[in-house]
């Protein structure tokens, strides 16, 4: 299990769906891959947030694990998104997307109740013995609900065997720091905010996990490379430069503006699905007017 | 379509299961739904948070909610709780809930992603619109992320037209005052706060929703006569010497508190599903102390 | 050292001001004294966070000590507050208080830093050993910074002699709930919030600390003496009266809009002192809409 | 009025009392304001959170005030902090700053009660009128209790002539990209969160305002030219080597762990003024050992 695969660009995938959000848009999501790939994306990561994983069934969501992984067809790394409220189902799918394929699990311990640590440990742990890829222990309280604290993610790293990286999405930077701390620098740790990004870099983050590649790719890994070089001043230059449309995306939810940003630049990948609605048309000019700005 | 028929203590019911939480222990259920009313419940409610709604598949979502409603057998009535993540699976749930004799559905407008207003309405209006029984709107932010203003709650009960009923959980009374004061007193308002139930009734509530009948149901009882007949001495004596129970279980969880509970009465409801853990030797003791207290 | 004799309607006096909020108005200050005490109110409560008493110079502050206590002449009681930055000048006041008549004294802990647990006992402290009459205990960490839990409030009434009486102003009822748990019923609370008013009556508050008998003196009584009396629905229908009057001096800030509505009664009573501004123009209609439907 | 003067490490003073606390410890103070610039403090700022400023009285303060700019003579710029409850005695803390020879004043909107977006532009635009040097606003909700949105920020610095620095403590380095965003960076903007100053310069802040100087300057003076340099790893490292220290002052508050470490290097002066207590033994091991790993 080769740690550090996962680095820079680590892009979100949308899931396309046909109709009103009827059904999987598979040649979507197929070119959709080839895409990010194309235009320099390091991973690709399907069904996390922006993939609406949470709105789709569990034959749907097998679908898009193995039409994504075979598509990526180990051109670069694919880390899925298996997250679920039962830990039954979790490690269902953890299970399938490693048959499929996979290089590695993103697992958030979303619950409806929350969980105490004594349970989110569990919960790693299960889905940690059912496969052998490696975990990203992702922490985002603002969708979950539940904040996992530096120690406790910590512990979790040290306890459980295959949890090998972490995403912190709480575009809390003194998090990141307390990580460093905690592992002497020793847990590869990915930002997840995207208004964060150039903080995060500056911080020691070994990647970056946005859905920005779908509509600004060049800016993003330009910003990654920048700061891979230590040109501070050039890293802070493409930082602002990308910041509005960063800032829009993460304000408007992800599946709702990239699928609309998308759009704008020709590509049809369907609406998100209810109770999610398109982006409105206000917010559709101003997300037009800044991707304009940014071409 | 009878607007004030669920008054007084709403009994949740807890979902019982077999084993380590594999499958519905439907002849456990029945009873269960049996005590709550022999012992007083003014109405009940299977399927919300209590009873792990969120945690069941759909074939088992609907197993819960057939056995509950014939069960009750329209000796109280029922809300059946029929939240879900995506629109179309929570108009399925509600129009099952209907099929099978449910009174009133109660709508939790639970989301990965946060819903903006026009979202909430528009999936409260798609809920509405398949169904012929009124739905309760729930709001509760700790368990949903999504937190319902006053203000647009009694929007919500203005223009969609079957939601005549709200659920309010934040804890916070000054909730219920505004409701109140944006209704002129005609939205009728139930408390989901246990530690709030004096001060809710206090202030006006309809009914108080509680998971606390299965295990403390004359104390329930007596707080919510006391308040009927103005009796504010009684009503705050017997609130305090419930206080303590109603603490640890919010504190706890009310699955997992609920059903330690329920086993140290001699009931047996099995343990909450994964990753929910059953609740710890200490805690178990501490409530064991709480329930001998109140006997 | 009587510790029951503050009950009810604690009345909290404005500091009046001349001209620009440049020096204390005496008589003024005389009058509105006397007014409320004819109009009711079981105990007076100079120099609180109503009296601007963080504006006063001690010069000032002493002024407005004297006249206060000597203007009551113990026709009720009288709690000063005494509350400043540093303990040595908390404990100048407090002994200047004691020395002028008062019958207690308010003590806030303010700080510009957080301070310690350990420093917030030491403070109290060294105040209590000073006097020798009771403290109030005043938390409100929404204009102190500083939140005591009711665990560390049940402590320093424990462990300093004469603490005897708590004020609470989180608005949390849970807070009062804690405070006659944690000693078994024997510290007497008052509320501070004023939209808590009706529950925290119901949930046994001794008192009522507010400023608005400054403009609705008989609503307040009212309500005081239903709960007293145990009468729930009297209680609710007049809380629920007042509630729009007690929400508007609460957001609007007490000095500011309780010394707009005195000059709309009909009193001069001067302008806060800068940086506050007197209440804006449109916001002194609504304050004259409310006061108009209370009449 | 040269705008761009203050840059790099602005260092904070503590104020050294003789005995408990009691009195200004003049003779200290200018040997700290000598050894602060003679190990390479690019501005001194005397009367800051750090300088106890609050706990001073008017005739302390102007004393520490003296003192300190004629201490520095010069040598590197001042920013002298003023801020007071009233604006009246702010104002006078201003001018009186201005004539004792201080380069500029910085302002935090202090209050008791909070203060409307108004009010608080009222309050600049008096102190601001009163003097002839700039103004550095400061925004610091976790000791003033206010807190300045970017967007008030923005219009303060362009409405009112002489602000024309703004130091951010919020932590929130969003803060920081907004302030950008707004003025197109021509605000230049200081960092006062001591655990973000990587970050911070990172998205382009000018200067930071720290009392770190009094006991790892070199640590200090380093990651800033690390960062003017562009060099982002070696930023990184020493940001990390100083990161629990800073962790530690900021946890502990500025004057309690400031004094505490001068004392262990050699230095008294004094104890911070109750109701702050000295740094207690356990901590104070904690911090001899965190100096010790970093000399």
């Amino acid at each position: 299990m080769s740690r550090q695969k996962f680095y820079g660009i680590v892009a979100y995938t949308v899931t396309p769906f046909t109709g009103e959000g009827e059904a999987i848009d598979a040649a979507t999501l197929r070119r959709l891959v080839d895409r990010l790939i194309d235009q320099g994306a390091h991973a690709i990561a399907p069904l996390g947030s922006t993939g609406e994983s949470a709105y789709l069934s569990d034959q749907e969501w097998e679908e898009v694990a193995e039409v994504s992984v075979r598509q990526v067809n180990h051109r670069v790394p694919t880390v899925v998104g298996i997250s679920d409220l039962t830990t039954r189902n979790a490690v269902r799918r953890a299970k399938f997307a490693e048959s499929v394929g996979a290089d590695a699990v993103m697992v958030l311990p979303i619950s409806y109740w929350k969980l105490s640590e004594r349970e989110i440990i569990r919960h790693y742990d299960a889905i940690a013995k059912a496969i052998n890829i490696p975990i990203m222990l992702y922490n985002n309280p603002a969708t979950s609900g539940i904040d996992m604290s530096p120690e406790l993610i910590a512990r979790i790293v040290r306890e459980v065997d295959n949890v090998t990286m972490v995403k912190e999405s709480t575009g809390d930077i003194q998090r990141m720091h307390q990580l460093v701390q905690l592992s002497d620098g020793a847990i590869p740790f990915y930002n997840g905010s995207n208004p964060l990004a150039l903080e995060a870099f500056a911080a020691g983050a070994t990647g970056w996990c946005t859905a920005a590649p779908n509509l600004i790719p060049e800016l993003n890994n330009r910003l990654y490379e920048a700061t891979q070089q230590g040109d501070l001043a050039e890293a802070r230059q493409i930082f602002y430069r990308q910041l509005p449309l960063l800032q829009f995306i993460l304000k408007g939810g992800l599946p709702t503006t990239v699928k609309a940003g998308l759009k704008l630049l020709g590509i049809e990948a369907g609406v998100p699905r209810h109770p999610l609605l398109p982006l409105d048309e206000e917010r559709t000019r101003q997300l037009q007017a800044i991707l304009a700005e940014l071409r």
